[in-house]
């Protein structure tokens, strides 16, 4: 039951510090995947983070990063005083190979995730209604090799959706219909790598996946900083970029909403550069406060690609969103899906087109305001009852909140802490771009708890906060572990 | 009723020369755009075919296919001895813009394109069951952010059904769902130009779509001759691939079976020169006379990328597919779908892998084999009865039958007039590569057209062909064209 102690250089461990991959994170998904792959059996003691800092030629900060997000997933068993011991639970199965994305990703106590939908809130019974009626009533032609654009149908609910509900300016033949809004992104992307474009700049903090999956389709993603007002034009108009992926609804990370002169100066950037807005509108529809600013597509539908899904306000394993183009990209984003035979499923379509056309879905959107409203309520309150020093950011929306912290070690140091107990929360760190000078912080989302456990989670989780921040400027060892 | 005749300069018909696209397709396609964009307007005149053979230089031949083609989807009327008329019937929606993919594509009197499916046969009701439990049984998790690989239960059903009914060595971790069986080759063929492949070698002829869709992936198609045993391999060796696309169960377009001694000596290739095999099994279900034979996966499962889809089976309409990978080629194929974010969607998967295991998908393809077997003796029956001079080749399988035919300007005369009397049949020419020297002749499909419509149209065929076919060795022009 307790093996003799575990040799860092069996494990192969090969860092490379060139990459954009932080050493904590590269660490520890070497570590994952050894234990997923039978490597690390149940059992093996891991060396203390002194040795095996030692071992890396790395700071030990690193391997604790490393080893207190392993504990809160479960593969790691830290102990006061003691060397970590691999956990493999069941038979852990090739499906959670490191490399590949597993499903809901790392498990935690409790999930603060920013912008994790409840999934619990589907609406099944609705959802089934509308796909009977889809079996019921498509043609023959529908369920056969469509068009790769989506169904004419779907196009057309959706368009009149957008033009009412975000007051967005569409037909339904500038609509191509995709699999999620990060997917159209993607799509863009390829056509912009196709006309010779090789940067595109992105909000700095935006979300770290966009830029992951800009630089696999072959663009340099060039993060501009942002201030209360939005994205800096002017830092843009330096830029190299002549495409940008914004979000002037609902700024992520950080929470803000753009300002009216902002969305005119980005615009008016865009023309005179003859250059491609990419708005990303993942979460407008969740705005708590009041009626949500209008899509800037609206203004300038030449100018602007406005893409969205209902992975938020649905369901993320639907697999369905929209881009908004401009009528020159249209055929060429289309013809991304058309040259891998990628088409959207059709029955899937047209029970989104019912779903819509029969309200179900202003009603579904309308129900879950209520339920994320309550939800940021009880953080919010929550959180500035017990840390009354440090503000909670963001417009009363999304499912997140931005808790600024004084500093980048105290950023760091609180994540660690609330990783090691199992809270689910993210960082600024994390979505950062080169260059970032901004605000830190957590992100705290209460989209996917419901609320006894989000009250429960943000009393450890202020906790937690309490006992690592303002400890000094340097991440700091959480001394318990060996 | 009768503008001004049509003045061809003002057109701006750009046909180029060096592109792959054969001159008439060039020339076909973008009189289609002019039309379906408006500006031809409808009633407008189009010069005689030796008038707009001469203005761009072309044979007359080039413009009376353009013609014919165009006149069999109905935007033109073609009339004996006078020029052909425009026909834009009610408003063309840009949903068939030139460029994307339009659905169903082009509308025949007789759709007798080959290895299209009875749409009409799709089983609604088990469908809408199978969904009905997904929707009843689905985790929160499911219908979340998934495993890029698709669903664990998905995949091992397809594992069990892919052993038992095709031979294949296959645990559900070697699986990747995708969206059809031409996604799954895209998906391989990304990873084969990320790891620096620049050719892929296919059966000569064989699908042109495949062609079309490998170029833009990257990678230069380089046909393969084959005999009646399958694919020479000995052309394989000397080629520069180190990978090939094949289907030895049953060969597109020719219909023939690989030989076990030519399997083995296609495997042998793939050992001793470290290259793929993509096994393209596309319909290997649908065998009427015996059993089909075993996937060639099944005795090389490091060597062979299996991939397949429910396209034929079920419904293009849902876009379901899989690839069955060596071990090496897993996470490379998943990772493509993950980069972006391009899962597939979950109720559809939990659906197939209940239809599967409540053995519906068995009863389908038995229902299905009988529909396709009458229709395929009713076809054969009325071609070699009408056309005995002819061979009609190909196994008893799949759904469509290979005519054979003197010559290739028996073939291109057979194609136009069957095509102007709208017969929706394909040529062996349409899926030739560079340096076919084989047979020539009719690709007919029967599993689109009901039996009595089948009769009907394979009478028609075969009066199509007896006036077309022998007429010398030069495309002949229809005379009654202008």
């Amino acid at each position: 039951v307790s093996p003799r102690p575990f040799q860092v250089r069996e494990l192969l461990i090969a860092l490379n510090r060139q990459a954009r991959t932080p050493l904590a994170h590269q660490l520890e998904n070497q570590l994952r995947d050894a234990i997923l792959r039978g490597r690390l059996a149940s059992g093996q003691q891991l060396p203390s983070t002194r040795m095996l800092a030692e071992q890396l030629g790395v700071s030990r900060g690193v391997v604790l990063r490393a080893y207190a997000q392993l504990g809160a997933e479960g593969h790691l068993t830290l102990r006061q005083g003691a060397n970590p011991l691999v956990r493999v639970v069941g038979v852990p199965g090739p499906d959670i190979l490191s490399g590949v994305h597993d499903g809901d990703g790392p498990r935690f106590r409790y999930d603060l995730r920013p912008e994790r939908p409840d999934l619990s809130q589907f609406p099944r019974g609705q959802w089934l209604r509308s796909l009977r009626h889809a079996l019921d009533t498509a043609t023959d032609a529908e369920v056969g090799y469509i068009d790769s654009r989506g169904l004419r149908s779907l196009r057309e609910e959706i368009a009149r959706y957008l033009a009412r509900a975000r007051g967005l300016a569409v037909t339904a033949n500038r609509i191509v219909i995709t699999g999620g809004s990060t997917h159209a992104l993607v799509l863009i992307e390829r056509v912009l790598v196709r006309q010779g474009k090789r940067v595109i700049a992105f909000e700095n903090p935006s979300h770290e996946l966009l830029h992951t999956l800009s630089r696999r389709a072959g663009l340099e993603p060039l993060g501009i900083p942002i201030d209360d007002d939005g994205l800096l034009v002017d830092e843009l108009r330096r830029s190299a970029a002549s495409a940008v992926v914004a979000a002037p609804a609902h700024q992520f990370p950080i929470g803000l909403t753009y300002s009216k002169e902002r969305q005119l100066e980005l615009l008016r950037w865009a023309d005179e550069t003859d250059s491609l807005i990419v708005e990303d509108d993942f979460n407008a529809g969740f705005r708590y406060d009041r009626a949500p600013i209008g899509a800037i597509q609206g203004s300038a539908p030449e100018r602007v690609a406005y893409i969205g899904s209902i992975s938020k306000t649905l369901a993320p394993g639907l697999r369905l969103g929209w881009a908004v183009l401009p009528a020159s990209l249209v055929d060429d984003v289309a013809g991304e899906l058309e040259g891998a035979m990628q088409h959207l499923p059709a029955l899937e379509q047209l029970a989104l087109a019912d779903f819509v056309r029969r309200a179900e879905f202003d009603r579904h959107l309308r129900r879950l305001r209520g339920i994320y409203r309550k939800r940021r309520d009880l953080l919010v309150r929550t959180l500035r009852n017990e840390l009354p020093q440090y503000p909670v950011r963001g417009i009363a929306g999304g499912m997140h909140v931005f808790l600024e912290l004084p500093s980048v070690a105290d950023e760091a140091n609180a994540w660690a802490r609330a990783r090691q107990a199992g809270l689910g929360v993210e960082s600024i760190g994390e979505h950062a771009l080169a260059g970032y000078g901004g605000p830190r912080g957590l992100l705290i989302g209460y989209g996917a708890e419901h609320e006894r456990a989000l009250i429960r989670a943000a009393h450890e989780l202020a906790g937690a906060i309490r006992e690592s921040v303002g400890r000094g400027d340097k991440p700091r060892p959480l001394t318990h572990l060996a």
